[in-house]
C-alpha cells in the first residue's frame, strides 16, 4: 500500500519521507556524504589558497558588517552599512587585479553616475512636477540604452565593463529618487564614503593577507604550459620508438595548453591593474605575455596532429623508422629541452640564452634527417606507402622546431621589455662563456706555500682559486 | 612660455587646456570622433540584436523606476523601489538563457538566505544583546567562509555561482540588520516582491521582444564552425595546387574555431535554463553540442597544420605533387563536402544522410592515393626529400577525414537524441533513394490518346507524370 502511495504523483509528506528513506537507505547517505567530503576536501588540497580566500572574503564582510552594526550612530544596520556590504561582496575577487579593477571601477562609476544623476534631477526640476518625471524617463532611458551599448564595445568590455554595470544602476538610482538635490548631495556623500570604505576594505585585506596576484598566476601558466610543451616533445621520441615505459601523463598533460586562451586573457587583463609585486613591477608587458601565449597555443596545436601518429601502430618499428631514429629522437628531445630552457628562464626571470644551443642542435638534427632521407632513398627501395605517417611525423616535428624558434623570440622580446637580467652562474654555457683573457698562477707575498691561480675575464668577473 | 608650463608636472586648468588644444587640433578631434562613430556603427550593424538589447535594458529600467517613482505610497523612490532597479540592472542579461539563471538564481538565494538569515537572528536574540553581535558576527564569517569556497567547486561554479553571492549578500545583510524578527519579515517580504517585480520584468522583456536565446545562437555557432572548416577543405585542394584566385578569407576564417571552446560551454550552460522556443524544445540535448564542439576544434587543429603546408612554396607544384593532384583535390574537396552537408543538416534539423555519401568518395580517394603512392614508387625514382611536405601534407588530410568521421558520428547522435526529422525532398540521394517496385506505362480509359507512367514505390509515394 505504502510502495503504491510512493509510485502516485501526489505524495503526501510522510509518505514522501518512507518513499525516500526506501530509495536512500543509511549506507547510501554515508557513502554520498563521505564522497562530497573527499571532493571539497581535494579541492581545498588542489589549492590552499583557495580556503585562504574564503577566510578572506568571510573576514571583510564580518568586520564590514560588525563595524556598522556595533555603531551606535546608524541605530543597527542602516542605508550607509548596507552598501558597504554590497560593495565588498560584489568587488571582493580571488585576485588582486580583479579586486582593484572591480573596486576602481565602482568608486569612479559611481561618483560619475551620482554627479550626472543630480545634474538630471536638477535638469528635471526645472519643468516643474507635472513633466519632470517624463523628463527623468526620457534620459534614463537614453543614457541606460548608450551605456548598455558601450558595453559591446570591445574596448570597453575588457577593461569598464563593471564600471558601466554601476554607472547604470546609480545614475538611475539617483535621477528617479525623488528627493531635492541638497538632500541628494547628502545622501550620496554619505553612500560614496561607504563604498570607499567597503572597497578599500576588499583592497587592503586583498593586498595585504596572502595576497594573488592575477599577474604572478599568469607568469606561473606560462611557464607552466611551456613545461607541458617541453615533456610531451622531450618524452616523445621515446615513445614513437616503445623505448621505454614508466609514467605517460606528460602525453596528454600538453592538452589543456589548447584551451589556455580565455584564461590567459582574463589573467593579463586583470594584472594590468595590479601595483609591483614580487618580482613584477608595475607596468610589467604583461601584453607580451599574451604573444607569447598565442605561439605556445600554435605549438600545442602541432603538437595535436603529432600525438596522431603515436598511438596509431602497435606494431614494432619499421626498418625505415629505424633508419631516421637518431635524428627523429634528436630533433624532439633537443626541442623539449630548448623548450625546457624556455620555461626555466622565464620561470627565473633571466636571458634564455641556453635555449639557443638546443635549437642549434635541432636545426643539425634535421639536416640529419635530410641526409638520411637522401642516403636511404638512393641504397634502399623502401615501402613509401608503409612510411608515410613516419614522414609526416617527422615533417610535423620540423613545424614545431620552427614553432619553437618563434616562442623564442617571442620570449627573447620579453626579456628585453621586463629587463630580465643575464644570468650569472651559467658560465659554462656557449653564449654566457665569459672569454679567458690571461690564466696563470702568482705566488701570493705572504703565504709561499700556496699558489693562487688569477684568472682574467673579458668581463668584470674574476675568478680567484685556491690551489694547495 | 606656455609650452614650458605645458610640460611641468603640475598644469592650472587654463594651462592644460592650452596644451591640450595645442597637442589636440581641431581636425584630429573630428578625425577622432569620426573614427569612433565608425567603430560603433559597425559594431551595431555587425549584429543589430545588440542595439535592440540596450533598448530591452533601458525600457526594463525606466519602466521600473517610473512604477515606484510615479507610486504616491513610496514617497519618491523608496528603499523597496531601489532593490527592483539593482535587480533588473544585475539580472538582464543579453540571452534569454543568462537572464533566466541570474533571475532564478537572484530568486530562490534571496529567498533561502533571508530565512536563514531571519534565524540567526532569533538565534542571536537567544544570548542577550551584549553577546548577540559576537555570535551574529561568528555566523556571519562561517556561513560566508562556506559559500565563498563552495564557488570553487565546479558544479556550483557552472550553474549557481550567482546564486551563491546574492546568498552571501542578502545573510550577510538580514543577520546584520539589527531589527526585531517581526520587522524583518516584513521587510523580507517587500524586498522580495520588489525582487520579484524587478526580476519578471527582466524575464517578460528578454522573452517577448526580440528575444534572443541562447540555445540558437550556440545551434548557430555550430552550424558557422563546420561551414568555416568545410570552405577551408572545400577550397584547400584548389589553393594547394593554385589552380584558382579569388576571394581567399575562407583560408583563415577557420582560426576563430580553435578558441570556440569558452563560448560554447557558457551558451551550453544558458540553453539548459531556456524553456523550448523555435525549433528547440525544452531539454533539447545541448551537451551533445559540446561533444560536438570537441570534435571540431580537434578538426580545426589538424587543419591549422595543414594550412602551414599552403604557405611552404612558392613555386609550381612538383611533378610528384602533381601525380596525386587528382586523389588530393578529391580527398579535400569531399570532405569539405561532407562537412557542408553536415551542416546543412544540422541549420535543417534533418538527419544528415546525404554526408555519408561524400565521406565513402574520401575514402575511395585515399585508395585512390595509395594505390598511386605505390605506381609512382615503382615507375619513378622521384627524390623524396622535395616531397616530405607533400606526403606530410596527404597524410594530415587522411587524419581530418578521421575527425570528419568522428562529427558525422556525433551529429548522428544528435539528430536521434533531438528527434530530427528524415530528409523528404531528397530522394535522389543514395540512401533515400526509393526503391522502384513497378513501373509501366496504362491507357486511362477516359482520354486514349494519353499515355500515363505510374511508378509504385516501396514507400508510400507515388509518382504521376503525364505524358503526351
Amino acid at each position: 500500500m505504502a510502495m503504491e502511495n510512493a509510485s502516485s504523483p501526489s505524495l503526501s509528506p510522510p509518505t514522501l519521507f518512507t518513499y525516500l528513506m526506501t530509495i536512500a537507505s543509511p549506507s547510501m547517505i554515508k557513502h554520498a556524504i563521505s564522497d562530497a567530503a573527499i571532493k571539497i576536501k581535494n579541492i581545498a588540497l588542489d589549492d590552499p589558497r583557495r580556503v585562504i580566500h574564503s577566510l578572506k572574503v568571510a573576514l571583510a564582510i564580518t568586520l564590514v558588517s560588525m563595524v556598522y552594526y556595533l555603531q551606535p550612530i546608524y541605530n543597527g544596520l542602516g542605508d550607509a552599512g548596507m552598501w558597504a556590504i554590497i560593495t565588498v561582496v560584489m568587488v571582493f575577487e580571488y585576485t588582486v587585479g580583479a579586486t582593484l579593477s572591480k573596486g576602481l571601477n565602482r568608486g569612479f562609476a559611481t561618483l560619475l553616475a551620482g554627479a550626472l544623476g543630480v545634474g538630471a534631477e536638477a535638469f528635471g526640476s526645472l519643468f516643474g512636477p507635472t513633466i519632470k518625471p517624463i523628463v527623468l524617463g526620457f534620459l534614463v532611458f537614453f543614457l541606460v540604452g548608450a551605456a548598455t551599448f558601450s558595453r559591446f564595445i570591445p574596448s570597453i568590455k575588457k577593461k569598464y565593463d563593471y564600471g558601466v554595470l554601476i554607472f547604470i544602476l546609480t545614475f538611475s538610482l539617483v535621477a528617479v529618487s525623488g528627493y531635492r538635490v541638497d538632500k541628494i548631495i547628502q545622501l550620496a556623500h554619505k553612500r560614496l564614503s561607504t563604498i570607499v570604505v567597503g572597497g578599500l576594505t576588499c583592497i587592503i585585506i586583498s593586498i595585504c593577507i596572502f595576497p594573488v596576484w592575477a599577474g604572478e598566476n599568469l607568469h606561473k601558466n606560462m611557464v607552466k604550459n611551456l613545461e607541458k610543451l617541453a615533456s610531451f616533445l622531450e618524452g616523445f621520441g621515446n615513445e614513437y620508438y616503445r623505448v621505454s615505459d614508466g609514467d605517460k601523463s606528460f602525453l596528454t598533460s600538453y592538452k589543456s595548453v589548447l584551451d589556455s586562451k580565455a584564461t590567459e586573457e582574463s589573467l593579463a587583463n586583470f594584472a594590468w591593474w595590479e601595483i609591483g609585486h614580487g618580482k613584477f613591477r608595475y607596468r610589467h608587458p604583461w601584453k607580451q605575455y599574451l604573444k607569447i601565449g598565442v605561439y605556445t597555443r600554435q605549438c600545442a596545436y602541432h603538437i595535436e596532429a603529432l600525438s596522431g601518429y603515436l598511438y596509431a601502430k602497435d606494431e614494432i618499428p619499421s626498418e625505415f623508422q629505424k633508419t631516421i631514429q637518431e635524428a627523429c629522437m634528436k630533433m624532439s628531445s633537443e626541442t623539449g629541452k630548448a623548450l625546457k630552457e624556455l620555461a626555466n628562464a622565464m620561470k627565473l626571470m633571466v636571458h634564455p640564452l641556453s635555449s639557443s644551443v638546443h635549437l642549434e642542435n635541432c636545426k643539425k638534427a634535421v639536416d640529419d634527417l635530410n641526409t638520411t632521407y637522401k642516403v636511404s632513398m638512393v641504397e634502399d627501395q623502401w615501402n613509401i606507402l608503409d612510411n608515410i605517417s613516419v614522414i609526416a611525423a617527422t615533417s610535423i616535428l620540423v613545424d614545431i622546431i620552427k614553432c619553437v624558434e618563434q616562442i623564442s623570440e617571442a620570449i627573447e622580446e620579453l626579456s628585453k621589455q621586463a629587463h630580465f637580467k643575464k644570468p650569472k652562474d651559467k658560465t659554462s654555457d656557449e653564449a654566457g662563456k665569459p672569454h679567458f683573457l690571461h690564466c696563470g698562477a702568482v705566488k701570493p707575498v705572504e703565504n709561499e706555500q700556496e699558489l693562487v691561480t688569477v684568472t682574467v675575464l673579458s668581463g668584470d668577473e674574476v675568478l680567484h682559486e685556491a690551489i694547495n
